[in-house]
């Protein structure tokens, strides 16, 4: 454990957009082999949009104008599956993403417009064309690569209908061996694959599974090697979770903050919750009223270092759920009031690809359906929203680095207040179907009240004595400055 | 067909050593995985030895010493086979090897040393770790690459044991898929790695099976390629047998000269043949008298423009033969007999490593050994007969470039005479085990006979009138320049 925890301070500054590249956008310079799926057509398992990433450089001023400050990518290592978490090789950017020169490009252009780039690493299992694994199938027990794998019995089922892998395999999918990261060749593989991508230029690691490596020590090392390759590089893990363990300072910055994901649907989505699960295992959300989800909300913030929880990666959702639109059966409604929510609290806010504009989607594979770029299939409103909530956020260092204090819990009304020095910023949310006048008795006096967000002109914010009255429009949420 | 047949100059005068990589030297710089077998144990079909690209380099002066002017590299590609000829990646070489920075390395101390490369080009088939293949087996008939191989049914059976593929594959081996070059984008894939390792700095390309691409525009369009890249590269294809088709100038430089070697073994071999068959499907050779066996060669020399037939890969022997001195039981005056005279005739003689000391041999994988780097372990004089006829060699532009006349032919006496501008060299085998005088006429009248080589005290070289009289020692050849 570190005396002095340390996360990245772009990332308190960040917004994430999250793209998973197949589905984003497709370049006319990319060329791709023949048989691709329709871009429009509903995702499927197996099938290919032909997502690239110059596509990526050619709307990376929507981004800037989105105001998106860093990008999280799904993998882009060749790989023979569409989510291309099979890794192929982890050297090559997968050619129908444009291969190494496509990213080198993307990294440049990304750099120049002050937007960070994070990578997902996916270090706990490699895939059935993997290299070192290829050589198990083909030269069975004789293969130099022998312990880079836990193998029980050859020849390798590999390939096998039906059949339990007999070799060390990511939730027994023959399709997923796992490293045996007890190897010291492997271990400095997968260290070297990190620091080399973060010398060319990356910002950063998302990390796979990385609970499934259980071994601190790997990771400690890890964090080692990235952070000597770049001091202000970027780790977050994928754990749904409480993650204490890893975030103690030594291991990781951040995790998938799935627990916050799961709050705000269940708050904000009350009243048209589906049926769905929200993915990570969990079982079918319960609605929250608003005490309960403010409970839960200072539990989690009290779960780790704020050098942590500052540095946290929020979402609403990702590839490996389904979108939060959809989790609350199309209430754009409840989606707003969540990016609000996500968009003034403590930690990076994350935009999955699409959700801006209103894409929908169940669990995978309808969650990664191709972004549509055509602006008639497009929510003009929701997408004008959302641009505009991620500037007050960049406006306003309190909704960043504010400290956090909830001021209002009571059945559909919420709210709390950030602070930083002397700027404090109250964040309000009404999620009845109803107007409703929210009464919050302030800590502190104000001098001032000036409303900086709100939804619709019958929304208003006015002191009086020490207490700040806002009218709220139904289902809205209001952002307040106070002086 | 050109009007003008060009082939590289440099192969005129290169003595070709062939290396099989796993095989020949293990350098300590290269760090390997942990399951290999020794290096003196007999080779395996699946194991690996753990030779690499830096253990060459580190015997470079080696091959200088032997007067080798050039190396024909079976292939180093990333591959999960101790032969790579199944590729897993054609723009990695192999990590066992050292990787593409031990190539580098390698190129440049070969050319330091006027050594060129040349590598082998495996492309009528891959592997089934190969990307795009291993595409096919991940996503089946939604994989992008659907028309990269020829499949007939999904799922492919690639791993099914004792099943016959359902796909494209060479000879019907599951572990060789065929691509399919039909394909616009297949021919662009090979055409870019075959260029780019020229732009790399190798110096030709040894094709392997290229008949199996059945297409002369395939191979026209690679020939234009590879020689716009470097146009003294090579292009040499592995055909066992007339080729008339492919060595019209428009296709390759030269192919693999397995007639001439099955000639050699039967007549310098022909007390001692072995019941191995000689490889590429050829049946038990039968022994050759110096008659047929003159009119064998003189057969094969009018195959082919001349400019062909000086550019020509001469051999004994390969990794895809009984070693040589294995065909003939061990006879190792057969060896020295047939070394001498392929180091003599037109085209460019192939030394397969460790021929030249004694490295002996079966049908795969036995000729495959590791080098014995212990010269407790070589034949000593066999060594010092293969350099003193290597320098013999380039000693006389006659032995490269001269025309060749067959002047005795009898039984066990065998003369020819190379002939260029007014060089005269006189080369005469008596594959007796006795002492014979071998009376050879000349076409030409010589004023002076001096013998440049001869094996042993007992042998002399006399001129009697316009004869040539040579005193031969049991199963000896003789090299003499006529003035």
């Amino acid at each position: 454990m570190s005396a002095t925890i340390q996360t990245p301070d772009w990332v308190k500054d960040a917004v994430f957009y999250q793209i998973f590249p197949d589905r984003f956008a497709s370049s006319a310079r990319v060329e791709k082999p023949s048989n691709l799926e329709p871009w429009t057509a509903p995702p499927t398992v197996y099938g290919f949009k032909g997502g690239d990433l110059l596509g990526v450089v050619e709307h990376l001023d929507y981004l800037v104008d989105l105001g998106i400050k860093a990008i999280y990518f799904n993998p882009i290592f060749q790989s023979a599956s569409n989510h291309r978490y099979h890794t192929h090789d982890y050297y090559r950017v997968d050619p129908i993403l444009g291969g190494n020169e496509a990213l080198r490009e993307l990294l440049d252009a990304a750099h120049a417009r002050q937007i960070r780039v994070v990578l997902d690493g996916v270090f706990n299992h490699a895939s059935r064309g993997f290299f070192q694994f290829n050589h198990l199938l083909e030269c069975g027990a004789q293969s130099p690569y022998l312990d880079w794998f836990t193998v029980k019995r050859f020849p390798l089922n590999a390939y096998e209908p039906n059949a339990k892998p007999n070799y060390g395999a990511w939730w027994n999918l023959p399709a997923l061996p796992e490293f045996n990261t007890a190897n010291p060749q492997v271990r400095e593989f997968i260290f070297n694959v990190a620091t080399y991508w973060i010398a060319f230029g990356i910002d950063g690691w998302r990390l796979d599974v990385p609970y499934e490596i259980d071994d601190d020590e790997f990771w400690r090392e890890f964090r080692r090697r990235v952070r000597n390759a770049n001091p202000d590089a970027y780790i977050v893990g994928e754990i749904w979770h409480e993650s204490e363990r890893w975030l103690r300072g030594d291991q990781f910055d951040a995790v998938m903050n799935y627990i916050q994901t799961r709050a705000a649907i269940a708050f904000f989505g009350a009243e048209t919750l589906s049926s769905l699960k929200p993915g990570g295992g969990y079982d079918v959300l319960q609605p929250l009223a608003a005490g309960d989800f403010a409970a839960e909300i200072e539990r989690m913030l009290a779960l780790y270092d704020w050098e942590i929880t500052t540095a946290q990666m929020n979402l609403l959702d990702s590839h490996d759920t389904p979108r939060f639109v959809t989790m609350v059966n199309g209430d754009t409604s409840a989606l707003k009031l969540a990016m609000l929510f996500q968009l003034t609290m403590p930690g990076a806010p994350t935009i999955y690809y699409g959700d801006e504009v209103g894409l929908a989607g169940g669990h995978d594979p309808e969650c990664r359906g191709g972004m549509p770029w055509d602006q008639a299939q497009w929510d003009m409103d929701l997408h004008a929203y959302v641009r505009a909530a991620v500037q007050v956020r960049h406006a306003y260092p309190a909704l960043r680095r504010g400290s956090y204090h909830t001021r209002l819990a009571a059945e559909t009304s919420y709210a709390f207040e950030r602070i930083v020095g002397g700027d404090r910023i109250m964040v309000a949310f009404n999620t009845a179907q109803t107007p409703a006048t929210l009464r919050i008795p302030l800590e502190q006096s104000a001098r001032d009240a000036r409303l900086v967000l709100g939804d619709g002109g019958s929304v208003s914010a006015n002191l009086e004595g020490d207490t700040l009255v806002i009218q709220a429009a139904p289902r809205s949420g209001v952002v307040v400055t106070l002086g």
